[in-house]
C-alpha cells in the first residue's frame, strides 16, 4: 500500500501538464494497443485514476477505444464506467466481454449503479441489472423507482445509523462490529424509534470526545434532510449555499431511508452549470465525444430559431427599403446598432440568469435591479452615442446622420437593459428555463429595436 | 439543542420557496427594522443560516442594509462576513461597531479569515487583523505571504496527524486528549518522522477497525498532496476529478504545513464556473449587488471591443455601397448571413471554451475536434442554405439572389465551425483565457465572412 503511494507521487511530478494525461503516457498508450502489449498497456494503466482513464477513453477515436478496451479485458473498472461521458458509455458497454462487465459493475455502490444505469436503453439496463446479486438489484430498481432528477435517485440506501439514546462508545462499538460500512461516510445519523432522524454527529466529533458522552450532546447545529421526492437541483443548492457535507433523505411519513453525500451534491452542481453554459450558447446538450450528426441535431434547433428572429429582423429592414435605396450609408451603420443591442442584452441577460440559478435575484430586489440595468443601458449608451455620432459625421459628412445613429443607440441600450434583465425574470416566472430560451428572446428585441430605431429615425430626420 | 433542530425542520417547512428567504420573512425583517424593534428582528433572524442572512443583506439596499446591521448589533456572526459578496463587504465592515466586529472574526477559523481579508482595503484589513489573538494573526499573515490563487492561501493550519506507527488506539486516544480539534476534518494524516505525509485514513475507517490496528493498513488507495505553490485552479480540478474530500499541503521541501477540504475547493470551482459564464458574455466580474457606476465600467470594455468589430464588419459593408444601392434586397438579407454565423460560431466556441475548462480538449482530441466542427458546420450550412435559398426566391422571386445567400451561408457556417473552435484553442496556447478573448475574435470573423461572402458573391452574380 505505501509502495502504491509513492508510486502515485513519482506519478504527479511525471504529469507535467497539471492533472491531464500526459501525451507521453498518451502516446505510449496507444503504441501498446497498436502492438496488442498488454503488459506495456498496464504499465501505462496502472497509475491512472478511473477518472483519468474515463477521460482517456472519451479522447481517442472509437476505433482505438474499442481495441484498448479489448486489450485491457478483466483489468476494466467499474469506476471507469461511470465516469464515463453519456455518449460514449453505451459503446463501451456494447464492447465489454458481458463477464468484465458483472464483475465490474458488482464493485459499485447502488447510487453509483443507479447512476449508470438510469439513461441506457432498456436493453443496456437490463443486461447491467441482471448481472447483480438479488439484494443490490432490489436496491438499485427501488432508486429507479424514483423520480429523474430527485434526491431519491441521489442517495445511497447504506447509512450508518444509531438509536438517538447511544453513547460515543456504543457508536464505536457499532462500527467496530458493522460488516460493511461504506467507503464514504461522514456523520452517524440518530433516529428515534419511529425512525424519523433527529440529528447527526460528525465522526470527527465521535473521535474527539470520551466513550461515556452522549451523541445528542454531539449533534451538529446545523442539521438539514431531504424529502425523496425533492428535487436534486434544491439539493445541490443546500449543499452549496450551507457548505454540507452528506445528510439524510425521508420518505413521505420522515422515516430514514437513505442518505445524500457531497460528491453526488457536486455532481449536480457541475451538471447545472455545464447546463446553464451550454443553453445560453443555445447548444444543448452536446458533449466532444458526440458524432458529427448528434452535434448537428442539438444544434440546429437553436439555428432554426435564431433564422427566425433573424428574418424578423429582416422584415423590419425591408420595411425601409426606400429610405435605404436613398441612403446606402445607412445599410453599412445599421448592422452597428443591432450588434451593440444584441451584445448589452447579451451582458444583462447573462448576469440576469446566473443571478436567478444562484437565487440572487428575488422579490426583494428585482425592480432595483431592473432599474439599475435600465440606467446602465442609458449610460452606456450615451457613451457609445458620442462615439458613433461622431463615427457618422467623420465617415459621411453628416450631422443628422450622427445625430440618427446616436439617437438609436440610447434607445437600443436602454431596451437591451431592460430585455435582458425582464425576459429572463417573466421566464423564470412562467417555468421556463431562462438559461434555454432568453437568448433568443433578447435578440430579438433588440434587432427588431436597432433596425427600427434606426431606420425609423432616419426615415423622419432624412428625408 | 435538539430543540434547536424541531426548530429548522419547522422552518424548512415555512420556506415554500425553496431555501431562499420568504418573501414573508423578508417583509418581517424589514418592518422589524422599521419600528426598532430587536426582539421581532432577532425572532426573525434566529433560524436563519449566515449565508441566508448574507443573501439577505445583499438583496436589501443600502440604506435598509445599515440600519438592520446597527439593528442586529453584536449578533452579528463572523461567518456572516465570510459569505458576503465582496461588493459590499467593505461597507458592511465599515458600518459595524470595531467590538462587534471583533467579536466575529475571533470566531473564525484560519483559512475563513484569509479569505475575508484578502481582498480588503490595506486599511479595513489591519483593522481586522488588529483583534486577532497573536497566534492567529501569525497564521493568517503567513498564508497572505503566498501568492494570490495558491494552494497556500486555501488550506487551514490546523491539520490532525499522526505518527505513521500509530494504531487506531492511539490514533483515537490523541483525538480524544486534543483540546481543539478543527470543526471539519475527514482524515487523519500519517507523517514520517520528516513531517513529510505518506497517506491518510478516512475517520470512518479508523471508528471501524479495531484498536490495535495499524493505520498504514487502513490508509486510502487514492492519495494526492499539493504543493504550497500550486494554483487553486489545479486544486480544484483535481477535487471534483478525483472526488476528493480533504488533502495535505506540503511545501517545498515536502513537509505537511496544512489540509485543504472540499468546501475551500467547492468555493474555488464555483467562482470558476461564475468567471467562465460571465466572461463568455464580456460581463467582467459583475454582482449584482454592484452600483451602476461599477457596472458601468465592468461593462464598457467589452461593448468598446464589439464596436471596433462591428465597425470592421461596416467597413466590409461600405466597400459593396453601390451594389446596395442597385439591389437594396442585399441591405434586407445581409444580416441574416452574419447573424447565423455568430451563432454557429457561438456555438463552437462555447463547448470549446468549456471542453478547455475540464480539459477534455487536449492534442489528443484537437484534430478530430476541428474536423467535427467544420462537418457539423457545414451539414447546417447545406441545411439552411437550402432554408434561405427558398426564402429568398419565394421573397423577391430571384433564383440567383437565392443561390447567393445560400452559398453565403454554407461559407459563413464552415468558416464559424472552424473559427469557434480554433480561436480558443489558439489563444489558450498563448496563454489567454478563451473564455474571456474568443468571443470577440469569432463574432468578429463571422460578420466580416459573412458580409464578404454575401455581398461579394452578389456583386459578382447580380450585375
Amino acid at each position: 500500500m505505501v509502495e502504491e503511494i509513492t508510486d502515485l507521487e513519482e506519478l504527479k511530478d511525471d504529469e507535467d501538464e497539471g492533472y491531464t494525461l500526459s501525451p507521453r503516457r498518451l502516446s505510449a498508450i496507444l503504441f501498446a494497443v497498436d502492438r496488442e502489449d498488454r503488459d506495456a498497456l498496464m504499465a501505462e494503466m496502472e497509475p491512472l485514476h478511473a477518472a483519468d482513464i474515463a477521460d482517456l477513453l472519451e479522447q481517442i477515436n472509437s476505433y482505438d477505444r474499442r481495441r484498448l478496451i479489448l486489450l485491457y479485458g478483466e483489468d476494466f473498472d467499474g469506476e471507469i464506467l461511470t465516469e464515463l461521458d453519456d455518449s460514449i458509455r453505451e459503446e463501451v458497454i456494447a464492447v465489454l466481454n458481458p463477464h468484465v462487465l458483472a464483475e465490474a459493475v458488482r464493485e459499485l455502490e447502488s447510487d453509483d449503479v443507479v447512476d449508470l444505469v438510469e439513461d441506457l436503453e432498456q436493453e443496456a439496463q437490463q443486461a447491467i441489472l441482471g448481472t447483480l446479486e438479488d439484494a443490490d438489484r432490489i436496491a438499485v430498481e427501488q432508486s429507479l423507482s424514483y423520480p429523474e432528477f430527485s434526491a431519491g435517485r441521489l442517495m445511497q440506501r447504506e447509512v450508518v445509523m444509531g438509536p438517538e439514546h447511544w453513547t460515543v462508545g456504543q457508536a464505536i462499538d457499532y462500527m467496530r462490529e458493522s460488516q460493511d460500512l461504506p467507503d464514504d461516510f461522514y456523520h452517524m445519523v440518530l433516529v428515534n424509534p419511529k425512525m424519523h432522524p433527529i440529528g447527526h454527529v460528525t465522526l470527527g466529533r465521535i473521535l474527539g470526545a470520551p466513550r461515556g458522552t452522549r451523541l445528542t450532546d454531539l449533534v451538529e447545529e446545523e442539521f438539514r434532510t431531504f424529502e425523496v421526492l425533492e428535487s436534486e437541483t434544491d439539493v445541490a443548492y443546500a449543499f452549496n449555499q450551507y457548505h454540507m457535507i452528506s445528510a439524510p433523505v425521508v420518505d413521505a411519513d420522515g422515516r430514514l431511508i437513505g442518505v445524500i453525500t457531497i460528491d453526488d451534491a457536486m455532481n449536480v452542481l457541475d451538471e447545472e452549470h455545464e447546463e446553464d453554459i451550454m443553453r445560453l450558447a443555445g447548444v444543448g446538450e452536446g458533449s466532444l465525444a458526440d458524432r458529427v450528426v448528434d452535434t448537428v441535431r442539438q444544434r440546429i434547433p437553436w439555428l432554426a430559431v435564431n433564422l427566425v428572429t433573424a428574418i424578423l429582423a429582416s422584415l423590419v429592414i425591408a420595411q425601409f427599403e426606400a429610405t435605404i435605396s436613398q441612403f446606402v450609408a445607412l445599410a453599412v451603420l445599421m448592422p452597428i446598432v443591432a450588434s451593440m443591442g444584441g451584445n448589452a442584452g447579451t451582458q444583462s441577460l447573462t448576469v440576469a440568469v446566473r443571478a436567478i440559478a444562484t437565487r440572487d435575484l428575488t422579490g426583494a430586489n428585482v425592480f432595483r435591479v431592473i432599474r439599475r440595468e435600465v440606467l446602465v443601458g442609458l449610460v452606456n449608451g450615451i457613451v457609445f452615442a458620442v462615439v458613433m455620432g461622431v463615427v457618422g459625421i467623420l465617415w459621411f459628412g453628416s450631422p443628422a446622420l450622427g445625430g440618427v445613429i446616436a439617437a438609436a443607440m440610447v434607445i437600443n441600450l436602454v431596451i437591451a437593459g431592460l430585455a435582458g434583465i425582464g425576459i429572463p425574470v417573466v421566464l423564470e416566472r412562467m417555468g421556463v428555463d431562462p438559461a434555454l430560451a432568453s437568448g433568443a428572446f433578447v435578440t430579438t428585441v433588440t434587432d427588431v429595436v436597432g433596425f427600427f430605431a434606426f431606420l425609423g429615425l432616419a426615415a423622419t430626420v432624412l428625408l
